[in-house]
């Protein structure tokens, strides 16, 4: 190893290699869940110096965890204990190297923050629409290698149906220059997306051309009380039919998530009266708010019409609409101010969704009373947070240690059936593989593995997570 | 090979193989470039059909050519002249499985002709967007193996983007269940667009899950008139600014294009006069045609101002929007009764084709004085057919045989050199497959072989094609 290490130093010099001292920044994830210690941590500042470290690495097989802002919740970006796997930080490398504003794109190193990124594109007068809690602190890389979703996927698609192009270095430390600008090109095998959501696995990326969009002219929210789930897929339809693509948000929240915000943070002003579930509704609009507000009326008046909507709040400004959403990312706090719960990243058709929260609920209600579903998320997507609280009264640790298991098996199994996912938009890394394994459709997972030792056949990219 | 076809013959009966006979509607395609002899034709009625074919063709090391509506442009389809290779036909796989308007989804058989699933989708009220030349030939399971584009890509995509998921029999007869309705699932490696673009090299698609989108309510086109290409870039710009995802059709024509138009057909009136560059534009409204046309009205004012445009006319019917839409259809069948000319289906960042028309139509004009450039296509998304013809009074074939390879080479050269695609749309096949593997980044062919050997070891899809 020491051999290894000395011919690491010499190729990227002190700022490039970190070797004992407090590593633990990088050696655990930030909510603590998967400490580990690295045998180094390697900080190029070029593609040609991520180059050499994983020739290195592939010379004296030494295992590789490539880490962006390490925002991740499912252990992706940090080493095991073994002490054994060297860190590959790409933070150094954080360039935006190009905005094209007559081609609507943007090419920058993988270790930019989305911030940052989102901010070169404004300066241009255009948007970069990918946007997500982590924001402040999460990179690109990051972002392309989980293939991140985040508050804007309904309109814009996940990271993945971002990207133009890439630029990655491969297991033995070959650079493939795949950045591109096109919109079109049928020259071959899709490797873009097969680096995209493959979580380090298969190489590590160090650059992508990313594609932009024009600003909206205003955006506006509204909210919207449905009696039920299929009223609020119904509402759903039509509000694609009648907004088209200015439709960029329609999140729901049920009663019980409500609820538990007006008990945890009652200085939080709810407009609309306890409802079985709440719609909020942007509109990015191209002409102005006013259309945008105008659409709103005729769409509401429509669903209120039609059964599907009881009661409805059009904000009339800024500071109402950010009220609006605030109220939705307010639960997830809630939920923590709570204390422990069962968390579940999962994703349905939409058709599927009303039929699966019906089953899961009755099923909660008869096995394990009082326990509380906090059930809220991206309808638009099919993407829901379908999470478990203990009753009133019963302490949540002990909840969960009697019965987390079996309620995922639960609801994973009734995700299955239906066809759904077990991982939206977190990936899988070290936290669901076990789960991956059993679940996935059995020749997917052969094929899975025929890439990986085809592009990685020493076994040496992030080992242990996704497969 | 007898005992194979007894094999095939006993699993797949009388109408599922095709022995003897004229069997040239599956060896040729239809310009009749690529003429071949088939060993026989696979035509199995289901999937387990297919995964019985392969399987037997894994045994017998038979190699598969998978063939769809037989529409292709780049020889992918049909078998070489060995007499030694299958040719698998889906076209008795095509039946639309499922249609779920609240999911907005399509699933259909890789068979599925395209017009037949756009009738399937506008039947539940919502539209699916893959519109293209051959739509009524040309089958889902084709459309997906080429990554097809067309005339809605600007707004909707590509088949890649409209794909949520697969079903795939592997080249070794195992059944991948990948059919999904999901917008978001990060469980894995991206299998769905590793084999979609992959020309039936890596294994058979058999079924698909499809986006689905709303009907808008009214279409409405205008015709614009600009000094350059630099200007018709700026109307683009301005254009997705003022009409957001309205924009679904932006198409570039030059000065000769329409004069050959002009000549050709002469009964096709020109609404505006002859300028360097005409741009089609087209709106697709989620509210109405007078909508759309106030939108245009506002755009075409604010390009006029800024000296983008010089004149512009906006469809006031349905039948003066075809007539529109039909100038631009009309280049094409204008090139082929003038007689052979050398095609090119490239692709530019936006912001380089300027540069590269500029450049080039020089050059042309110093090397070749009157050789007519017929300059058009899908500004939007960066793709042009640049096409070269003939000088007045000298034989197309003459010509073609004395420079179109040597005009292929500086085409190319120059498309190269500003991060361009060679094949833009029609994939590579037979036809591009040498040009490939002298232009492609090596890393990128390397990778592509790696992963073809993981997932084809015995090389029997569809082989002597993309690689």
């Amino acid at each position: 190893m020491s051999a290894f290490l000395d011919a690491l130093h010499a190729r990227l010099g002190d700022a490039g290699l970190l070797v004992g001292g407090d590593l633990s920044a990088y050696e655990r994830d930030w909510r603590k869940r998967y400490p580990g210690q690295a045998l180094a941590v390697a900080r190029p500042a070029s593609t040609d110096e991520v180059a050499a470290v994983l020739k290195l690495c592939h010379e004296h097989r030494v295992a590789v965890v490539p880490q962006g802002g390490n925002t991740g919740l499912v252990g992706g970006s940090t080493p095991d204990d073994s002490g054994r796997q060297l860190v590959l930080s790409l933070s150094r490398m954080k360039r935006v190297r190009a905005v094209d504003a007559a081609n609507a794109s943007l090419t920058a190193e993988a270790g930019c923050v989305l911030a940052e990124a989102q901010a070169a594109a404004a300066a241009a007068g255009l948007l970069f629409p990918l946007s997500l809690a982590a924001e402040g602190s999460c990179t690109l890389g990051g972002n392309l290698a989980t293939n991140a979703g985040g508050t804007q996927v309904l309109r814009y698609g996940n990271a993945r149906e971002l990207c133009l192009g890439l630029e990655v270095v491969t297991a033995s430390g070959e650079v493939w220059q795949g950045l591109s600008g096109l919109r079109k090109d049928n020259t071959g095998y899709d490797l873009r997306d097969l680096f995209i959501g493959s979580e380090g696995t298969l190489g590590v990326i160090t650059a992508a051309t990313m594609k932009l969009y024009p600003q909206p002219k205003d955006r506006v929210t509204a909210l919207a009380a449905c009696g039920s789930l299929e009223a609020a897929v119904a509402l759903l339809g039509l509000a694609r039919e009648r907004a088209g693509d200015a439709l960029t948000g329609f999140e729901v929240m049920n009663r019980a998530s409500l609820a538990l915000v007006a008990r945890e943070l009652p200085q939080l002003p709810q407009p609309l009266g306890a409802a079985a579930w709440t719609v909020l509704l942007e509109l990015s609009d191209a002409e102005s708010a006013e259309h945008a507000r105008a659409v709103f009326e005729g769409l509401l008046e429509a669903a209120v019409e039609r059964g599907s909507v009881e009661d409805a709040a059009i904000a009339q400004n800024l500071q109402q609409a950010q009220a609006f959403w605030h109220l939705r990312e307010a639960i997830p706090l809630a939920q923590a101010q709570a204390g422990l719960n069962i968390k579940h990243d999962i994703a349905l058709p939409v058709s599927a969704i009303p039929g699966f929260v019906a089953e899961m609920d009755a099923a909660l209600a008869t096995w394990l009373p009082g326990a509380e579903v906090i059930d809220f998320g991206h309808l638009g997507d099919g993407n829901l947070h379908y999470n478990v609280q203990a009753p009133p009264g019963v302490a949540p640790a002990e909840f969960l240690a009697a019965h987390e298991a079996a309620i995922n098996e639960r609801v994973y199994d009734a995700v299955q059936r239906r066809g759904g996912s077990i991982s939206a938009e977190h990936g899988i890394g070290r936290l669901k593989r076990e789960e991956l394994a059993r679940r996935k459709d059995t020749v997917a997972l052969g094929l899975m593995q025929a890439i990986k030792k085809a592009l990685d056949p020493q076994g040496l990219m992030n080992p242990g997570r996704v497969l």
